[in-house]
């Protein structure tokens, strides 16, 4: 189908030809979701060994009683759990609660309100904070900026990751421009990897930036790949070091889609410098994560290998689920004019990105007919995607046949939209 | 022993034997430390079952996945367990992670930065936000002000609480005053539990202060009687409803001093008014507590009859230490002037108020034999013990033996600093 070649009459028939398909779909009373970016409980369940894994011993490796108060960073445990999955040192590395949003939000609450280099160096001493969201992006950091009232100012993606051009040419021209947000593997939503080069144009970005500029590095699927040979992510850390900018990264991630997403462990990964400002602010916040947590996660996973092989598991019950909607959009749109798309090597979405103008008439028409898909603007700024293009598909929990059917309504509401709009 | 009393040849002299008495205990070389306010081994192991009660079952009443994401006022036993403890309906309950301090920190902050009575009704666009601090208090709330700018005040406790006379004054006359710490029930450190008439005045409190007044109600000792008849506290929410000032008043617990003092579940009980500012905030800050902890929680703690048991367990192993403590005191300075404190019923702390100008001086001599104090001004803001007089002894961690010996210093450290100063 290719929409911008089609005269009049062949629009005017595929049009009918699609009503009719829509119209037999809807009477079928679907209802399915396509909006949950969450782990299926086939998944959940390779982790319910976590309870009761520690038979009565809760003493850590450095003799902490884990039971009890004490500790603002973690055990070594939690730290090295940490390392083996963000890929650094575990003296970076501090251990928070089952959120990795929250030490987010935390840090972002350090830079703007305290300042990483100490007092009179806040953010929010120096003028109005801005942050730079790639963008299609991840609704939740761009909710902490809106909370905090950061300005939101967007850069587009691109298949090796956030154009650099334009993130370059932001922060030069802009000091006040304080944070980027990145999600630097199977990148939310469009699930690429970021390049090489982004990497290491990230890493020389605070050479260029205002003062007390931080890139929250959110590499939420470190772990979560869905091939053997996945392309690999270059370590930013590595790079800050060789281009004396060890303190403009501080990374997260946590163990939400490792083990059980709403009871895990989340970490930051951070220079000594942040790490100190970050410490100093979460002691009047809290009397320190839950340890013993910790030590379970750790006993689960004692080690890289560990963590890998428990994420091979949860990619023999993924994959199938990434490729029926990959198999169904190549099919229906490979060679046609209605849609791109990448090929995610992990992660846990798929993004589409319809003909500008499309994509909440085609949730509508999806909803119409028992097809739920998150909501359009939602992996935006604002919730607002100004071409009205984006849709994200997150296909971990249905099951494969739901998938199919899923969408194989998603594939003719995507037709249909297009088709009418070019009427 | 009665300084004021005695003339300066009778002061020599007691100032030799005590020095004697002095030097003989530093000789022991003692290694004791009455600083933490936590729970002993022994009261931890109360609560290992916790680790392997679910069974594999992490489900709950309500059908929810406790494993996956959702839900961020917590589950439905979270609920009824927070109420359990702290005397309230479930539906005003919110739960939240292992620290109350965390919960604490945020109300304080959607007050402050947001308003509880939303936009345009943050306390930080009513000009310079102020604190009632009772004192002596509880560092970790003098800290969360101190964190966010707000100045605080000082209002002295008395045996019913804190004194409702300067209270009732202070809000009257300042309307920047937007809040106030309490400890109701055996309150940190001097283990007093409020009367009810002070409970009743603090009910109304809202109705002569400023706009946008809340009470920080910290019931963190809500069950952890050492009696098995204790003083009750009055029912605040009641009183508020009675008075109509329902969202003026939000109430903490956790868990932290009945299970696992580190890996617990805290509580928050509010208005719906403030839940609902709350909620929202907190919806930028987190995807939801820890169910699963939650769950685990209520398995072993299914209603209050099996809270109230499981605290007699922590009285029985608590008590004994308290009543050296309490013993040691009254046979030391019962007939004396050398000191005042209260006999809690239950709590973790016993507070001892020496002479002015003695505290640091008893502190640093008792560390110079062996027995560790928490320092001077701890239960002050900013540290600074005007009168330089109050003393924080936490006794559950010690044994007998070692608390029956540190006591023993404890009061050669008094007397001999008394002395000194009264020379």
């Amino acid at each position: 189908l290719y929409l911008d070649q089609a005269d009049q009459s062949q629009r005017q028939q595929w049009l009918s030809e699609l009503t009719a398909d829509y119209t037999t779909l809807q009477q079928e009373g679907l209802n399915l979701d396509l909006t949950r970016g969450k782990p299926s409980s086939e998944q959940l369940a390779l982790s319910d060994a976590l309870d009761g894994l520690l038979q009565g011993n809760f003493i850590a490796s450095d003799g902490t009683d884990t039971r009890n108060y004490g500790g603002i960073d973690g055990l070594p445990e939690g730290k090295q759990l940490g390392a083996d999955i963000l890929g650094v040192d575990a003296d970076s590395v501090l251990v928070g609660g089952n959120a990795s949003l929250t030490l987010m939000f935390h840090a972002v609450m350090v830079g703007l309100q305290y300042g990483f280099d100490g007092d009179g160096n806040a953010w929010n001493q120096q003028g109005n904070t801005k942050f730079l969201c790639p963008v299609p992006g991840y609704d939740r950091h761009f909710t902490v900026c809106e909370k905090f009232g950061i300005e939101m100012v967007t850069v587009p993606m691109t298949a090796t990751g956030p154009d650099m051009d334009a993130v370059e040419n932001a922060v030069q021209q802009d000091p006040n421009i304080k944070g980027i947000w990145c999600v630097p593997k199977y990148s939310n939503p469009i699930g690429v990897t970021y390049s090489d080069d982004t990497v290491a144009r990230m890493a020389k970005l605070a050479n260029l930036a205002g003062a007390g500029f931080r890139i929250f590095w959110d590499n939420a699927y470190a772990v979560h790949d869905l091939v053997s040979q996945p392309k690999p992510l270059a370590d930013i850390a590595a790079l800050c070091r060789l281009y004396n900018t060890e303190d403009s990264v501080i990374q997260f991630a946590s163990t939400s889609k490792i083990t059980h997403a709403g009871a895990g462990v989340s970490f930051l990964s951070a220079s000594s410098k942040n790490l100190q400002a970050i410490k100093s602010f979460l002691s009047a916040v809290t009397i320190g994560p839950d340890k013993v947590n910790q030590l379970r996660h750790r006993r689960l996973l004692p080690d890289r290998a560990a963590v890998e092989q428990h994420m091979q598991k949860h990619a023999a019950i993924i994959k199938p689920r990434f490729d029926v909607v990959l198999q169904c959009l190549e099919e229906a749109f490979g060679d046609s004019d209605l849609g791109r798309w990448e090929r995610p090597e992990g992660g846990y979405f798929i993004s589409f990105d319809a003909r500008p103008g499309c994509a909440k008439e085609i949730i509508r028409l999806a909803a119409e007919a028992g097809v739920k898909l998150t909501p359009a603007g939602a992996t935006f700024p604002y919730r607002n995607d100004p071409e009205d293009k984006n849709i994200r598909i997150a296909p971990t929990v249905p099951s494969i046949e739901q998938l199919e059917k899923a969408m194989e309504v998603f594939v003719i509401c995507v037709k249909l939209a297009s088709v009418k709009q070019a009427m």
